[in-house]
């Protein structure tokens, strides 16, 4: 699948002389997953997030908001993250490695099976074993993840080799204590040292901090953006007009204090995402412009098909998947539909794509599915977006902590009569009996739902008395302190907790992958590197290229160069003493699609050159039309294909494209 | 200066109810100096964002970056942000209650003044005194840090009134130690319980983390962007094909943990903040592009008119500032000028902004000059922009730590010929004689200066011997371990550490200063605020409404809505029950400069209504027209006064603006 030619350090060495992205802090030695973005870097994202909130919250007139990153403890605890967000490590006893436990585990046991398979080839006389890659489907799926071990070649028995394959293929199911007993019975040690590892630790991925000046209240740095969407629900609600469903989003930086951060982009300590949170009436997941995306084809890999280990593609439409179940429902299918088209947009390849159902046991602790948007690259299928159906979860439990109402209510078309349990606490013996837990008591009664208050009515009506137990404590209940009776009640409001569909993308991974799928070489010259981004999220649209340094040419490019920025064209002027074709090749590097010619021509008839990087075809028009087409081709408004059946071809001087 | 009928908590409410921002985690109570900006306070914020980029980066071909918010605390002790970012406080010894040392005494006297004026009015018998307001000029510049103290009605002694005077004047001058002998001295106490207060202490103003598992690398979440910046030097002169001088930008969030954060977005603990670093050459701070700044009259307050207890404005060209040495050099005049037109752009009234010079005593600790863009609102004189000269601090810092050099290097035009003293080392006696010290105290001999050479080259021609004082440690040297010679050199190649000018914009403030500026009542009616945003930073460019609820407008909504959406005109559909004036009056005060109103004669001859919300005014035309005007007007290409004189007026229905 995966082209063996790609050669990922070349495409490094490209990356970091043309400041894409660099390791943060090198001059200080650098800090594991940090990373600065150079001005083509920050460009280019900048321009893909332009991109996102012109697809996603201008199409939809989606309620962006921005929100604080520090995040007080009380907020995370309640969301879950505090006690769940959290990986093992384990350490070597000696001299302090620290290692994420199962990507441990995985390397070891992969090295002593690939060891394994090369003893067995060497005693059969075979020449060469493929070390297995990203591109082997039943691996590439966690080939982000592993550290290489060290490879022995070591025959193994077969029930060893059993073992290992079992484990390997249950690993994400796997917490501290499963991983201490695999360290502790297959003698796992620490790779390098071979010295023996603690018991796994769990180690929270967020990073803490104290608010103020008293050190009492503790912060942690946001893992997400979403908890700052979920507590202003009732803000944007009310600034929606009350209207459902609707979506909020947000971009921003998020935090995750990874073990030991590795793959560059793909797997590090902070990164901007981009998240939409849409809200949506439970009992309805349709959703208004479904048909939109109905006929779009996708790349699916659902649940049971990896159950069944396999990693067949389905290509269906969306149509055919929601109606075929395969995808829960329309608003879920909308936006897999929607993730699809942007990442096409951005420049992604769509044979490079695919989107994967997570399995039960490895969804987030809040979600009830979730598919992502898997791209292929040279780590292998990793996962850029993911789009998961929260359900009512977080609302529910930050309602619950705060006693805020998150809920929508909605004004029934016919009032609804139904028969219902309705309690009631006689305040008069409630507080005196209870005293300081009069409350505790009250609302934990009122939290009952129907099954609940049937329970204790069962009781009342037999015995006289019931109890609840509340934090541990049971507490007796007469009929003296509490009616529970059926009555029969006329609803006009009915009041939901919506639920949520969360697109969450992670802006670096898609940055990084663009990087893989746009890179090429011009007639495989190693030196003639070119990154085909489209026109749209180029990190510049267009290169200035004066022939010489002769002073004739500065007025015309200053009057141009200020032309272009009048047109919001962002623009590089490259007027260093390298020739034309130096200069084309460095501007291929940064993926610059049009580069114009300023020569001693344009002095005379005002003429100019404009090349296309990707064909580099030319045509050369008066100053006025090449800004206007310009100004078309970097909105994406018509196509180079366009522009040269409607211009004259011009034939570049010999020697230019070298 | 002031509007008196300014009506701060009537901006408020409306900030609020429209959901610009809101104080962040409000369900779970708050946190102070946290904030979130709602759908209307997000979009003007990435609007003027995005106008920022377009008037600083596009324009000049910035180097924009985007650099971690996490940063190792060695880097932030050699930026010397460890040791003086930092604010003394005190605590209440009883309740605990922290106060910023220098803000309470500040609250303290100032009430007492007060108290005093107020009681010798009373004996004089007149009616009314006013409070101290921002309107002040002489207290208008810290209005902003204020807490109010309790104002007890008291005559002071002529003795004590003037050496409070004396004190608030030179409040910014004052540590800890001085804090505390005026705290005992006064007899200051903690203002509510009247409790005793502890000494000041330090108190560093950044949040601290740890990086990674082991709990050993300490980081720290930056105060500023800049470090980022510096920190990628290298990377950006090569970038820029070694050309001197250029600028490098970020845009990015950035974290302060005040002691006690108040008044609104104008403290906060976290925050937006726009930088550029303008790297240049210290012997040549012209700017190219001067001449076009040269003749804009900007309002300036010198550090000289300051140290004479004046706050008079001087009105002056940029050139003549310059030409007088009012302003140091024409980098810095010019960015002056840049930041006014960019702050005039973004809406700030001219009439309340103006630039005051630092007093060496208030600059931060890398700054050798320092103008602030100041702002007025209700808060008084508000710096929202800093425009420092940071020297050659920062490189210097950090290539001296990191050993990494990070100078420009310039080929000369003509070779230099110099005479220099050279001190060379003798390895083969200095290894053996320093042992371990050896590489120590031969650092330190290369980077003495030539006056330094010179005296052991005295010492050493006199003496025989000579000492050296590392680190506390003096080294003896005799002829056998070195040598100094005085030699000629040639020199090709000119090195230098580039000077850094540095614009640094705090969004968050200007943001909140604007809504002041803008902000004005239709008629003097409490219920018809208007937020007067221009078209370019307006959250939403138009508001589409369809006259009812009636499906036979669903369709041309949609359509017109699509069709904005495709010209980037960011449009927010108010479809609600409300009459259309009802409705204008809501947009009004979310800003939004434009109105389109679908009605019956839509339906039958493709014609809507355009309204401009500060006017009021309305034409009446086709879709495809007013679209295009639409296109015009959110860009700024055309004035609705142009609009207006183009196409026929038309008369809104009766009753639609009340």
């Amino acid at each position: 699948m995966s082209d063996p030619s790609f050669n990922r350090s070349q495409l490094e060495q490209l990356i970091s002389r043309r400041f894409f992205y660099a390791p943060a802090f090198s001059i200080y030695g650098g800090v594991a997953g940090l990373y600065d973005y150079g001005p083509t870097g920050c460009a280019l994202m900048s321009n893909i997030i332009q991109l996102w909130r012109n697809h996603f919250v201008l199409e939809e007139e989606m309620l962006e908001v921005d929100t604080t990153i520090m995040t007080p403890a009380e907020v995370l605890k309640t969301s879950g993250h505090v006690e769940k967000f959290s990986d093992w490590m384990c350490k070597d006893v000696k001299n302090g490695e620290i290692f994420r436990a199962d990507h441990l585990v995985e390397a070891v046991l992969e090295a002593r099976l690939q060891g394994d398979k090369e003893a067995k080839a060497a005693a059969s006389g075979a020449a060469h074993v493929e070390t297995p890659t990203a591109t082997d489907p039943a691996t590439a799926k966690k080939a982000s993840k592993k550290k290489k071990s060290k490879v022995v070649v070591v025959e193994l028995k077969p029930e060893e080799k059993a073992a290992y394959e079992d484990i390997l293929a249950k690993i994400d199911n796997f917490g501290g204590p499963e991983l201490a007993e695999i360290i502790t019975k297959w003698n796992i040690k620490s790779p390098e040292s071979g010295n023996d590892l603690t018991a796994p630790q769990e180690f929270n991925l967020m990073f803490d901090s104290s608010i103020g000046p008293t050190g009492h209240l503790k912060g942690y740095l946001r893992p997400e953006t979403a908890q700052g969407q979920f507590l202003n629900f009732k803000k944007l609600l009310e600034f929606n007009n009350d209207k459902m469903p609707f979506a909020s989003a947000s971009i921003g930086r998020s935090f995750r204090n990874e073990i030991s951060p590795r793959s560059g982009l793909l797997r590090v300590r902070e990164f901007t995402m981009a998240e939409i949170e849409h809200f949506v009436d439970p009992e309805n997941k349709d959703h208004s412009r479904f048909d939109d995306v109905k006929d779009i084809k996708l790349n699916l890999l659902p649940a049971k098909v990896q159950l069944e280990g396999s990693t067949a593609i389905t290509v269906m439409t969306i149509g055919d998947a929601v109606a075929q179940g395969v995808v829960d429902n329309k608003t879920l299918g909308y936006f897999l539909g929607r993730i699809y088209l942007f990442l096409i947009k951005v420049g992604i390849n769509p044979d490079k794509l695919r989107f994967r159902q997570h399995m039960s046991n490895e969804m987030a602790h809040y979600a009830c599915d979730c598919w992502d948007a898997e791209i292929k690259s040279s780590y292998g299928w990793i996962e850029c977006v993911g789009c998961a159906d929260r359900s009512a979860y977080d609302l529910t439990v930050h309602a619950k902590r705060t006693k805020e109402k998150l809920v929508v209510r909605e004004q029934l078309d016919e009032p609804k009569v139904i028969d219902k349990l309705q309690l009631e606490v006689n305040k008069k013996v409630f507080g005196p009996k209870f005293k300081k837990n009069a409350k505790t008591v009250e609302d934990a009664l009122l939290a009952l739902s129907e099954d609940g208050l049937q329970k204790l009515k069962d009781e009342l009506d037999a015995s006289e008395k019931t109890s609840i137990n509340v934090e541990g404590q049971d507490y007796e209940l007469t009929k003296t302190d509490i009616s529970i009776e059926r009555v029969t009640v006329t609803e006009h409001i009915r009041e939901y907790t919506p639920n949520v569909i969360e697109p969450s993308f992670g802006l670096g991974r898609i940055l990084y992958s663009l990087l893989e799928h746009v890179w090429w070489k011009r007639d495989n010259d190693e030196d003639r590197n070119v990154l085909s981004f489209p026109a749209v999220v180029a990190p510049y649209k267009c290169c200035l290229l004066p022939l010489s340094g002769n002073s004739v040419f500065t007025p015309v490019v200053r009057n141009l160069s200020q032309q272009l920025r009048a047109k919001n064209i962002s623009t590089r002027t490259d007027d260093s003493k390298a020739s034309i074709g130096r200069r084309y090749a460095r501007n291929d590097e940064l993926g610059i699609p049009f580069s114009v010619t300023i020569d001693f021509q344009t002095v005379e008839d005002g003429t100019v050159t404009l090349r296309e990087r990707d064909s580099t075809k030319q045509i050369r028009e008066k100053i006025e039309v090449i800004l206007q087409v310009l100004k078309e081709l970097s909105e994406e408004t018509i196509t180079w294909d366009k522009v040269v059946a409607t211009y004259p071809a011009f034939s570049a001087k010999e020697g230019d494209e070298e």
